[in-house]
């Protein structure tokens, strides 16, 4: 299937789904913040090489990953989160609480405070007020207005 | 492409992939939030009807819409979000901030506080010490040892 970008959409979600929207570069991510760096690493979760091989070519391509070379002879190379990708963190971690609350099975991958050791979880939060606020506070422009029944 | 399922790994990320990880699906959530019910206004977006009907039927069998029928003769459903489906608002939120960050272009998305009108953002929380935490105190757990280089 032939997939129609996103990202010349006026709207940051969709230009961001264009980056990382594909089936498995998510994981890719996650693995790389779980420690991954190779690509038989990266292999370990299931992915098949092909797909792997074109995932990790498009993140670096969009600088969410850095190739560096570690071997020479053959040369080796390794896939490091940038600053650009180490900020999908909060990403991961949206994903991750809803996984918990909506999905059922095993967790492996809980994030935790350090000083304290509980679980980490998000909130919205305003700058300006310098406090969490609850999502009963947000106002989201509606974009779409809801289409009138046609008639008949 | 045939996809292999995220469902069953050990893991809350993947298995929030394996419900909401195709492509044009949070997009689809997205225009749920700005108001989109109906079939007409998902569609808006530019999405092919055979991939809209798919995914919708999808995010209903998963909880994440309800559908209900709103005129009888012909029969016509619309779309409604479920509170599993509601609770995405974090996630979207991770992706349109991150893309507010790191991609180029309008941005006609924005959610404000109500009280003060000011952008919100996210933050890591530790509940148990009641504060908004930085990336720094966050301790995940280093699932994968990176490889040894190979002998030769």
């Amino acid at each position: 299937m032939q997939k129609r970008s996103l990202g010349d959409q006026p709207c940051p979600v969709a230009r961001t789904l264009d980056v990382i929207g594909e089936w498995w570069t998510l994981v890719i991510v996650r693995d790389a913040f779980r420690g991954a760096r190779r690509f038989e690493d990266f292999r370990a979760v299931g992915i098949a090489d092909n797909i792997l091989s074109a995932r990790l070519k498009k993140l670096v391509a969009e600088g969410v990953f850095e190739r560096r070379r570690y071997q020479e002879h053959p040369e080796r190379f390794e896939y490091v989160l940038t600053e650009k990708g180490r900020d999908l963190l909060m990403v991961l971690g949206a994903l991750g609480l809803w996984g918990q609350r909506w999905t059922r099975g095993p967790d492996t991958t809980s994030i935790t405070h350090e000083e304290c050791g509980h679980r980490v979880s998000l909130r919205a939060w305003c700058d300006e007020c310098a406090r969490p606020i609850d999502l009963s506070e947000i106002r989201m422009p509606r974009m779409i207005q809801p289409s009138v029944p046609a008639a008949g």
